[in-house]
């Protein structure tokens, strides 16, 4: 395992993305996201993802300077094409263009279509924050989940995040796959030859599986990633319910599709709502209110097995305060994989990241 | 187990609901709105809700004729108060407004506060099915779950519905408690002696129990409903962080309250959200996506030990036809305490339900 800084990591991509065709501006905004989700510790969504993003350049699935712009508008309502450009770039725009919206309007709705994987989605949510906004993000995918009752992958992980401002205490903020799991973690059980828990997958027989290999048609990962069987939905038919609507909302109303026709694993169709807290009730009473009940909730009594009882965000919030100090850890596979990129567009990625 | 028809039970909910000081329009909203959700098959917010409304009416909790007045608005919000009058009447008026407001602007947000119980939330998110959109609506109320990791009871249940039209099919219909379970399902095995599944409840000493007393203070239901344990989230962090979301929407942004003190059993805390999805794509295509998605879901093949695949709000409306016909199953404890509640009004429930 190796240890960068923040500075270095984001050096590296963003000397990486332009080498690749990305502009200046897009090469920064995209590789700081990447370091954000290291930093807090989802390293699913981190600097690994880069030589998947450089291979979607090569293949044309990202357009790098893919234009944003708006197909139907209304003061408070947006549907955005992204045009294949970088998903951090064109979301982020949208949601500022969402939080406008809202600070005339007190609520707005923004779709995004036509847009590469955006990555984690409380980046976005947590925009609204500053402005006394509540946000709720939403995205469909490529399929890889069941419905309920079923073995075949239809729905798409169909990740949530909102973002809830409070007074004193840190923010509310809630970014979860409405599956039981996200397959990355099922991946990582398979790399490391564990078993995963029950209730995460059902195999091509229609059967819950604890061998991580089930999911998968060979040859395994990383060989190639198809599935054979499918993630279970989060808490059975309240996950599936869940999923469903993300489709509509991120799916369905962007016009991404979602009837398991999303064809490339890079496309992400984006719903966003933001509504302004100070149009229902006063900003700082609101704040009093969640605070309260954050206390409430810390202070209460804990159940068998548990030592603390935390806010959503909380841990991601902690773990950037560690990182931040003792820096990201990066396994070697990966580093080797990014230094061989860089390879290939002459870069030395040693020297990108010298202190 | 008596049957009736929805008609006579209409009828008798009407009358009582008049003789206790409701006018006739409050008394049919609610009493078509209770037997609803018994055609629905959901029992628990059907009719036997009646004497609990009555006896609300009583305690000074439901105040009949409750004005229904808009406290802050803009074109596209609004936060009514609902000046304690029957929930249902209220949450019905709000809806409307919701649904002029997202015809205008695209999208609407509105809040209810000093409100009572609304009973069951689709019945307010399906009204927007018809003018081509999408409804959200979320409750807060007295409190009944634990968050992750805790067992005390300091969020509510926090129930959410959303409605989503379909084309040829039916629409997609959510409606669910973020919680494992209602509290209504702990009762019901308590009454008949049966235990209950892991994962439901936690009791006082904070250990998850399959035994639905010890979720009780005693002296145990149906002699007073005073919890000890609490209710445990749905899927445990992710229902957890639904219930802080809702908390936060229908409790904090409308100040219905949100940190454990909502005071009354029939207060609740309501949010709205409505999007008009002409105002980002075609009806017609929307429509499309949606039904190419639930026959993609319904076609699928099943897994082990299912014989079919639902769509949410397909066994509700299964059961409707089914009640329609063949009449409303009411258990004789429940109706006994009807006929009682329509004697101390000089009302004979009998004639009441005369065909």
């Amino acid at each position: 395992m190796l240890v960068f800084s923040s500075a270095q990591l984001v050096n590296l991509s963003t000397n990486l993305l332009m080498a690749a065709g990305a502009t200046r501006e897009e090469a920064e905004i995209v590789s700081r996201y990447l370091v954000n989700a290291n930093l807090a510790g989802v390293d699913s969504h981190g600097i690994l993802r880069l030589t998947e993003y450089v291979d979607g350049i090569r293949r044309g699935f990202i357009k790098p300077g893919g234009k944003f712009a708006v197909l139907n508008e209304t003061n408070s309502t947006a549907l955005v094409d992204g045009h294949w450009g970088f998903g951090q770039v064109i979301c982020r725009r949208a949601m500022q263009l969402a939080i406008r919206k809202a600070e005339r309007n007190g609520v707005s709705a923004v779709g995004i279509v036509n847009c590469n994987h955006i990555g984690r989605l409380s980046e976005y949510s947590t925009m609204a924050l500053e402005h006394g906004m509540v946000c709720f993000i939403a995205v469909n995918a490529d399929p890889g989940v069941a419905p309920y009752g079923g073995k075949r992958a239809i729905l798409s992980t169909s990740p949530m995040s909102y973002a809830i401002p409070a007074g004193e205490e840190g923010p509310i903020v809630v970014d979860f796959a409405t599956s039981a799991v996200a397959e990355g973690k099922v991946r990582a059980a398979l790399s490391k030859g564990q078993r995963i828990p029950e209730g995460w997958i059902v195999n091509s027989a229609g059967r819950s599986s604890t061998d991580p290999a089930e999911l998968y048609e060979p040859p395994l990962p990383p060989k190639q990633i198809k599935l054979s069987g499918a993630l279970l939905p989060a808490g059975g038919h309240k996950g599936y319910s869940l999923a469903l609507v993300v489709e509509a909302l991120a799916g369905a109303l962007t016009g991404n599709g979602c009837d398991g026709e999303v064809k490339s694993g890079f496309a992400n169709g984006v719903f966003i709502f933001v509504v302004k807290i100070e149009n229902f009730t006063p900003l700082d009473s609101f704040k009093s209110h969640i605070d309260r009940m954050i206390r409430a909730v810390k202070s209460s009594p804990r159940a068998e097995g548990f030592t603390e009882i935390l806010i959503p965000g909380e841990p991601e919030r902690r773990e950037e305060t560690k990182r931040s100090k003792a820096g990201i850890p990066i396994p070697e596979s990966s580093w080797e994989s990014i230094l061989n990129t860089c390879k290939e567009y002459g870069l030395d990625g040693i020297s990108l990241v010298k202190p």
